[in-house]
């Protein structure tokens, strides 16, 4: 099964390092020249004949369908509440893909660079025609990397730098979590409470950051509150249901009250409900299974609609190339 | 995408037709010939010279590993508490594929002659190399038609059908879920139980017939009820949440006696233990997330290794060819 693998070729990053400018920089000179000045712009374009960069021409358009096949990641087996989310996505791709003539290929992958691996392997086999990519993350070499080999791909998740959201080549499609949870934060101010906590994750990632940006906005607007008390209704815990638990006890033996809790997903949401009981309203994240069974709100994902997004967009070639579709709160 | 189907190849049906007798004995003649009688033996042989049945000869070997890919059929999504096995089957079974160089090709079926024709589809465009199935159940036709067309195939649960368990040419992997139940059910019993109620499912269904019967065998050899009393502690309904926890009130406003609930699934276990509550043990079946979040005890299946089994099986051609594995209680 070993290949030897295909010459690197040159990205975003090789043409902003031989040029000396932002990777920002060279998306303008490829994308909108005219905001760039003319001697930046010269050496860009310098870097780009210089180093052979590609930015279309090596496109393969799935048009040509060789295989009829798309590339799906599938991680390893994981008996965590949220793990649901992303098997139901690709339940809802695969039956839809197959509905256009298309199957699904599964790969799996140790991490970005092992996954970069098997892009290669695969576009190199002729084994997919193009790739959805889940869990987007902070400066993605993934995506750079499928750019750069001109490969068709969609991602299910937004490329979570702020320097290439727009750029044509990187379609997506996402959920907008900041909507969802500033939204029910809205609701239960509306319905009378004041003090919101937010119970999210600690680590620095997109969709955790985006998660509480929500909740912070909707809070922020009110005006009920100052800065330090929204601040001491931020909760930073790990996913699981008893750090949940023990964060929200010691959030309510510090003295502050809590009229309602949103959490960042439904493992976090379970655990403070078992501390808060039926009284204070708790919504979680992700309308898994665990949510429904156990009558918590939630904040749901359309992923029907984000499998038919992704497929137009891969598929179709579909305009815009970026679609932020919005996920529904689910009362309970 | 369309292809003209293949004509059809004779089945051992068509065989034990023709020959005027059953499957089982199609199947001795080929296997264990010096059980069938001379004449009966005669006739099934005439048969599938006439027919021109090739029990083996047309088997594909997966050793040519021509695509070094295998066939899983993925269901709708689905937002019940049970589909997380079937997907954690699937994340097991794609990880350990991968460690062994094949990819996993989804397809998806509307029904089992729907299925037949995907499976055709695969093997006549060489995308796959052979087949995990699951969800086998009674004169499932997907087995016959794999075996008839000599494709490599191994399913997750036993044939259902009575005649073939030990046919050479069905390699299966599967769960001894009447052995979980009965387990469960005796622990209950030893820590003091008598009334030990079963709650499963209505319809036949393989799974499900043996799952009570091994909570009937565990009641029955423990001698302190009677077939009648038994019989009463014997509830059916849909696996849903609501219809589990109305048929465990039904049974207590009868005046039945209730010490424990041993459930079909975890779906039913939840409905059970609404309305139960903490004081009387319910063990539910597959040991979902929620199971775990509710803390209800369940059995496991040991999904890990029914995957490295059905490889094992499809692509070493280990012996024996099937295999019976143990769950395992939880209790919490």
């Amino acid at each position: 099964m070993t290949r030897s693998p295909s010459p690197r070729l040159p990205t975003v990053t090789d043409v902003a390092t031989a040029a000396g400018v932002s990777r920002q920089t060279v998306s303008n000179v490829l994308n909108a020249p005219d905001v760039v000045k003319p001697d930046t712009r010269g050496r860009v374009e310098r870097a780009i004949a210089d180093l052979g960069y590609r930015p279309h021409a090596s496109a393969r358009r799935l048009r040509t369908r060789k295989s009829s096949t798309i590339g799906i990641r599938l991680d390893p087996v994981t008996n965590g509440i949220s793990g649901a989310v992303l098997d139901r996505f690709l339940h809802a791709v695969t039956e839809q893909a197959d509905a256009r003539g298309y199957r699904i290929l599964l790969y799996t992958a140790a991490g970005p660079e092992d996954e970069i691996a098997q892009l290669r392997r695969l576009l190199d086999g002729a084994d997919v025609d193009g790739f959805i990519l889940t869990s987007t993350f902070f400066d993605d070499p993934r995506t750079e990397w499928l750019i750069a080999a001109g490969c068709e791909f969609v991602t299910f998740g937004r490329p979570w730098g702020l320097d290439d959201r727009g750029d044509p080549r990187h379609r997506w499609v996402d959920v907008d979590g900041r909507h969802g949870v500033a939204s029910v934060t809205r609701d239960l101010l509306d319905r009378g409470a004041t003090n919101v906590a937010f119970l999210g994750w600690p680590a620095e990632s997109g969709a955790g950051n985006d998660r509480r940006r929500g909740w912070r906005e909707a809070l922020t607007e009110r005006g009920r509150l100052g800065p330090d008390e929204i601040e001491a209704l931020s909760l930073s815990v790990e996913d699981s249901v008893s750090l949940g638990a023990d964060s929200v006890r010691a959030l309510l033996a510090s003295g502050v009250a809590v009229d309602a809790v949103v959490c960042a997903s439904d493992t976090l949401a379970l655990g403070a409900s078992t501390v808060l009981g039926r009284g204070v309203p708790v919504v979680g994240y992700d309308d898994t299974p665990v949510a429904a069974a156990l009558g918590l709100s939630s904040v749901q994902q359309p992923l029907e609609e984000v499998a038919s997004a992704a497929l137009s967009l891969l598929l179709d070639d579909s305009e815009p190339r970026q679609r932020l579709l919005r996920p529904r709160p689910v009362w309970r």
